[in-house]
């Protein structure tokens, strides 16, 4: 059995909160394979968009070796592309990593970064048109619940961050542990990474 | 225009991640209405059953005002169903509060606690056997995806409480504001209180 997988999560300042905690619910369910640990530019606490705050593991210059790195999306994202620190960290992390995942605007971060030039990806889907002005090298998906594209899987807004760890754990372990994990929780995984009724809810493709 | 509500969320070693971040991601999207508050019995840092941790904002001793209480669910139940402390607070808080609410095996503490005599409440599906043991005064329901009775809202497990807490918008702010945050966080809003496939699932109902 092989050892288990570090997941790195990086925090800032205005981080959505169902972006991290949905995903770690499920990596957490999933216990006896992933580890994980919340990563920010400074460590300490770091506070949500929606007030709440949580304690980072380690700072940037202290982190682990990550298997998997997490990107949340959130309002702090809009500051965040301008932070060169966070993102020649993200750039070096990825290129390091087994596994790229974003939810929400975490996805702009990364493009932002180069990590995503050439490959297919998604965003939140009220917030499109800036997520995906932040590089016109990303080939932008307007219509999908996730998107995988080799090692990278980036999911829409909030909710869609939990379809797409389910999927994380479908690929790494197995698609029993996603389903355990799922049923665990209570939760009507949407197994379809291609069905996304918010798309044309929020204008994106025609009705 | 009302003043917001102040939401107290209680947090012990173990609680379950996506009991409390779920809900507080939709209160925090109607965040003109709702003030969350993390409180625990001693205050400062809590562990969640994943491993990250939360910086809570007051001790029992110091909370503020409680107009709505929100009990997660998670592996630490097992031990605060024996905290008398933590039990006396719950009973006292209930009392006071305009709407009591739990997800998961939180209806476990507020059952022990006293607080759901009479009332009908459900529970994680998994954990059934063990939550409802912890009262027979509660009218347990097997079958519920969340119950509303009165004052007091009771969800199954884990992720029921994102339905949970739409359903608490909808009624203290409006359907409306409860659909803006579903649809915000692209979340496809279950709002049949009794549609729960979970408990066949886990052989609480005949298949």
């Amino acid at each position: 059995m092989r050892s288990k997988r570090t997941i790195g999560v990086v925090l800032f300042e205005g981080f959505e909160l169902l972006d991290v905690f949905g995903p770690l619910e499920m990596f957490g369910l999933a216990a006896d394979d992933f580890e994980i640990r919340l990563i920010s530019e400074h460590g300490g606490v770091v506070s949500s968009r929606q007030g709440p705050k949580s304690v980072c593991d380690a700072a940037f210059s202290s982190s682990p070796a990550l298997d998997l790195l997490l990107v949340p999306g959130g309002i702090g994202t809009r500051r965040e592309v301008n932070n060169p620190v966070l993102l020649d960290w993200l750039k070096t992390r990825s290129e390091q990593a087994e596994l790229v995942t974003s939810v929400c605007t975490g996805s702009a971060l990364l493009a932002k970064a180069g990590v995503l030039d050439g490959v297919r990806a998604t965003t939140n889907k009220l917030a499109f048109a800036w997520a995906s002005s932040q590089s016109e090298k990303v080939l932008w998906q307007r219509q999908a619940r996730w998107v995988e594209d080799g090692k990278f899987f980036t999911s829409s807004g909030v909710s869609a961050g939990i379809d797409l760890s389910l999927a994380v754990i479908a690929r790494l372990v197995s698609h029993r542990a996603a389903e355990q994990a799922a049923n665990f929780a209570e939760y009507s995984w949407q197994r379809d990474a291609d069905r996304d009724p918010f798309a044309e809810l929020h204008g994106l493709v025609g009705g």
